[in-house]
């Protein structure tokens, strides 16, 4: 028996991916999926005890069912050189120090749960905000709600007796892995994007008593967790050194994947909303509008900046399924998509803001929406489902205007996700809005797979990041290159869409409208 | 034989509409409608000759072939005390001293036929406007290429032949007068709306070399033409005086028919595009943007200012037709407001801008387009549907609001045709928006009624406008009023729209979109 293999584990929102790799070939050997029992609880906990609203909770027991199943399914039997996971961010949970969860204590204790990244404990969020602090200037001067600073403030202030059995309030990919070596070995990139964690000056200080000593000291991406416990190998049937790497955010794992490791390298992952990376090797100050940046947390040695679209798929999924042209979602996308593609740059004569869901970048702003400007008596349906993606592509153009003007150089604009595989009409028009190629690797399982390849770095079955994307990552890529005529013709489109995008008055009208009643947003993965 | 009566005919764009009036009882007795033989010439002449592009030309021998027909149907043998006729302006046509047209003379010449309103001398518009002139005070600063004096300088530039063998210059409405009468006499209205004409100043000079001679002294609204000539008298079988009033702008014929006689009254004309009046009897200079005021053409003693939204019915029946809900467009148009009809202002978080036809007040711009502002994931189609009307009151108050700002007292707001008559959701939202009570006149033929009313004052059947609005006009009429929550919650919309509106970069950046291919505008009457 020569296979030696890697698992790649990508803890999603409903459910854990786990791909197996040949460490020899590079390639796929299996994958196999495993949906969390209870799901996201938004309405009560297993017991049946009902939860406030707005809270959307996990049980952490789930997570160990599911990555056995996965474990098993994939592991047993094989040698596996090394295990590395992405998770879900901010997802902490209140735990004991050799890991047990509180919610095993004191299940009908909504606190003692996982608050999911898409809890918000938004107004310990402002009260943080209010007070200030250095640490805030990497992230625009604004910790979220979702993440783990205030999602501990509400904890401890809420819940002060589970607070006060908490020995460790642990990011759940970081607990997932103490869970499966027996040792808390955290990672830098939780620490720094959703706990503002820095290697200089440590976590930030004062925020919520008691918080300091429940936290960790992180480790940088690729670092050596430990290995796989004797119960989990006894349990899997796993063989070999299975080295496990600490965790990684989930939406920073498909990087190396991708073949993402270098400076210059912008990721988008276009799916319901969208996620750009930017990655550089100069420390830059986060410039005005983008959303965090960190060091080393994700891939050693680099700058991360982020930066989103509250809402991407999302928006074109809403106009298919609000004015249907079949009997199903696929076909209504495939009548518009076609007849979309018949149509020129300003040919629609429609201008619009992507704002379905509010703006994060640079507004930070849930309660402004969208806007289409142009109508005629003349405008089709295809042509205001052509104006949505084109309002789209001027979003993503707008953030990486936003990053060049902060000094971000972005030299490869790699696509991934969702609408970057299944819209080809899209990718084509970004392309031509962006001016630039855009890389279309092509990768099965791109996040798990990701994942797989810290555990590679971390277990040194390759040197480092760049030869595990070379080695493990995406074999071929599609490049697609922009039409120097359509590109021309968007240029005064979009500066057109930048003159709405900028104009105060617009999104205080926007904000005068009103807010809407709170939705629960979508959790698609 | 006792019974006497009145025939009103009123002159669209496609067809003659006659009604047969009950002298004694007030009420109609008969009506009937004949369509134009060649309808609305924009591809080639009757006998083949194909025209410019751009060009709208009639047939003066159609509006004489389909008023015989008419006046046959519902005046033989009948006793007929007044003749009254109104006409769509500015449609004048070129003509000998007699009243033949020079297109009987000519019929292979375009210039020779009638130029119907919708056809636009533009660019001698711009060049007459170029050179300015006291008499653009009236209306904002411009004449329109819709009007006679732009068509005249056409005329006479491109067809000087032509123009050396017309005698007379003359709108349509004024030309069937002479036909009918064997007497020019030609209406203020017509002279002082379409060809600047002003009691103390006369017409403007020097704007087209022999324009002076070609044209004649107007005559106010309510004036005696002449009788039926013995030839029509023959023709069609009419006895009795058979009086024949000057003819009257059609959109302004249906005042008397709806009661709006007096001071301080708005009349609304809600069609595929939507026209105001607002009556005053004191003189004021125009408000800046509204479009025009003469005194005494439509009736006497008032000045009638002009102002109107350039798509209006045409808006919903847009999104009806682009996103169907039914199998035609009357069930789209049920279900639709049905379903608006469910949601409270501001429900649908969405506020417009109804310039889905360019704007005419303030901005006198086809460039413009519409705007929607507010979307969501939660966004609806009745949700959009319903912000379109919306945005079309918004509008609407707009004009309003401007003419207060002007000292133009509106006390009265009546709302006739198209939507006002069928669309009850929408007259709600008016009243709720404008925050005032619309009276809708219960009236059948209301037009060609009004146009009746001319012939009544002219024969002196009737002593005044007042007494012939009391005795033909409207029997009945729906006081529609707000609802003060719905519209003390329609105010920061409306200010929201307003905003919108009231933006300089907004229009710049509508306009930087791109002007449309020349479309073929909406000829629906």
């Amino acid at each position: 028996m020569d296979e030696r293999y890697l698992i790649g584990l990508d803890f999603g929102t409903l459910s854990v991916r786990g791909v197996l790799i040949d460490a020899g070939s590079g390639v796929a050997a299996d994958h196999h999926a495993v949906p969390y029992r209870h799901g996201v609880m938004t309405g009560s906990l297993p017991d049946g005890t009902p939860l406030p609203t707005g809270f959307a909770l996990q049980d952490a027991g789930d997570y160990l069912v599911a990555a056995e199943e996965v474990l098993t399914r994939l592991g047993r039997g094989r040698v596996i050189l090394a295990i590395g996971l992405d998770f879900t961010a901010s997802s902490p949970l209140p735990a004991k120090a050799d890991g047990t969860p509180l919610s095993a204590l004191m299940p009908g204790e909504p606190h003692a749960y996982v608050k999911l990244w898409k809890h918000s404990a938004q107004r310990y969020a402002d009260a943080i905000n209010a007070a200030g602090g250095a640490f805030l200037d990497d992230f625009g001067g604004r910790v979220s709600g979702e993440w783990l600073l205030a999602k501990a403030a509400e904890l401890a202030t809420e819940a002060p007796a589970v607070w006060a059995a908490t020995e460790r309030f642990i990011e759940a990919g970081d607990w997932m892995v103490l869970r499966l070596t027996g040792r808390e070995a955290r990672n830098l990139g939780f620490a720094a994007y959703k706990a503002q964690y820095s290697a200089e000056t440590g976590y930030p200080r004062n925020i919520v008593p008691g918080l300091a000593s429940r936290l960790g000291r992180p480790l940088p991406a690729g670092g050596l967790a430990g290995r796989l416990s004797e119960d989990w190998r006894r349990r899997t049937g796993i063989l070999g050194p299975a080295t496990v790497a600490v965790a990684i955010i989930d939406s920073h794992a498909v990087l190396p994947a991708v073949g993402a490791v270098e400076d210059g390298t912008m990721v988008g992952a276009l799916g319901t909303s969208a996620a750009y990376i930017f990655l550089a090797e100069r420390r830059l100050a986060l410039p005005a509008g983008l959303e965090g940046v960190a060091h080393g947390g994700s891939l050693p040695d680099l700058w991360l900046f982020e930066a989103g679209q509250a809402a991407f798929g999302d928006v074109l999924a809403w106009f298919v399924r609000t004015f249907p042209r079949g009997p199903d979602l696929s076909a209504s996308f495939a009548a518009y998509n076609a007849e979309a593609a018949t149509l020129s740059p300003g040919e629609n004569h429609l201008v619009g803001l992507d704002w379905w869901n509010g703006n994060r970048v640079p507004h930070a702003d849930s309660h402004l929406s969208g806007l289409l400007m142009g109508f005629g008596l003349d405008t089709t349906a295809a042509g205001i489902y052509r104006a949505l993606m084109e309002a789209l592509c001027y979003g993503t153009r707008r953030i990486i205007d936003l990053a060049s003007a902060g000094g971000i150089d972005t030299r490869r604009v790699i696509m991934t996700s969702g609408l970057a595989e299944t819209n080809p009409l899209l990718v084509e028009i970004m392309a031509d809005v962006l001016g630039r190629e855009i890389e279309l690797p092509t990768i099965a399982h791109a996040t798990a797979t990701g994942a797989a390849i810290h555990g590679a770095v971390a277990a040194g079955v390759v040197a480092d990041f760049k030869a595990g994307a070379t080695h493990f990552g995406a074999r071929s890529r599609r490049h697609i290159r922009p039409d120097p005529d359509r590109s021309a013709r968007y240029q005064p489109l979009f500066s057109a869409s930048c003159e709405l995008a900028g104009l105060a008055p617009v999104r205080a009208a926007m904000r005068s409208i009103g807010p809407r009643a709170c939705g629960d947003p979508d959790l698609g993965e």
